[in-house]
């Protein structure tokens, strides 16, 4: 597992994401972990992310999902490259294309844990997919489509 | 139109959503108006759902989508049930299934459109597809497959 997320080598510019963002003081701040081969985010939600009453908003599974998805592809994306992070900055992907299915209601209170694994690397799009549990239960399921974003 | 979104006619006990619940003050508190043939919400987002800098952050397009696809399942539902939503309280849908496509980057700083249309519903399942626009531009579209919340 890699000791720092893959967040923490974006660029500046496009680090005010309020999912994951490390500059972002309002938002998630969520950190992707990669270990080679699956991803690790974990996150617990605050109280008021409630959908019915002891359950998280689905939207905030949603958004986790989504910047998990960003986040594995952009790690698998230098991985491939070859990138020495210590000396160049990650790839930037952004999203095309979100699917969730929520099996179970997700309980208020726990820690999620969400793994992502790579389904299809190609030169400029990662697709992901995800499995988001609590107490090693999967509530959710999701697959990002990924793409790199171009330089302005 | 109805003079009244349908999350109003929601029981207080299914009215906490961060997405939708009026009664979650740190909640977006979308409302969703039917006509009987399309819904809309209306929303702006705050400066800090940022994506990349100038653009919308994803996440919150999911959630806008999702919550927005369980209100217009209630209130066709109420509807199709010839519901008196003056003396019955609407029934309650939850999302199953959450597809988003990110068709464009979506503006900040400007009011966004959510329409949606009813493209399945049997007796206890409804299928909405949702357009999210920014100054009359297509920026996502998206579909929910919502299903209705059994009694405890």
């Amino acid at each position: 597992m890699e000791s720092k997320p893959i967040q923490q080598f974006y660029t500046e510019d496009v680090s005010h994401c309020f999912g994951c963002g490390y500059l972002n003081d309002r938002g998630h701040q969520i950190q992707t972990y990669w270990d080679g081969k699956q991803s690790v985010t974990r996150f617990t939600p605050d109280a008021y992310y409630t959908a019915i009453p002891g359950y998280v908003y689905g939207g905030l599974i949603a958004s986790l999902i989504d910047c998990h998805g960003t986040g594995t592809a952009a790690a698998a994306m230098a991985e491939k490259r070859n990138l020495d992070l210590a000396t160049i900055k990650a790839p930037r992907f952004v999203t095309a294309s979100l699917h969730v299915d929520y099996k179970k209601p997700t309980p208020v209170g726990k820690e999620l844990t969400l793994t992502g694994t790579v389904r299809e690397i190609t030169e400029r799009k990662v697709v992901v997919d995800i499995e988001l549990s609590a107490d090693t239960i999967v509530c959710a399921t999701g697959a990002v489509i990924s793409v790199e974003l171009r330089d302005a």
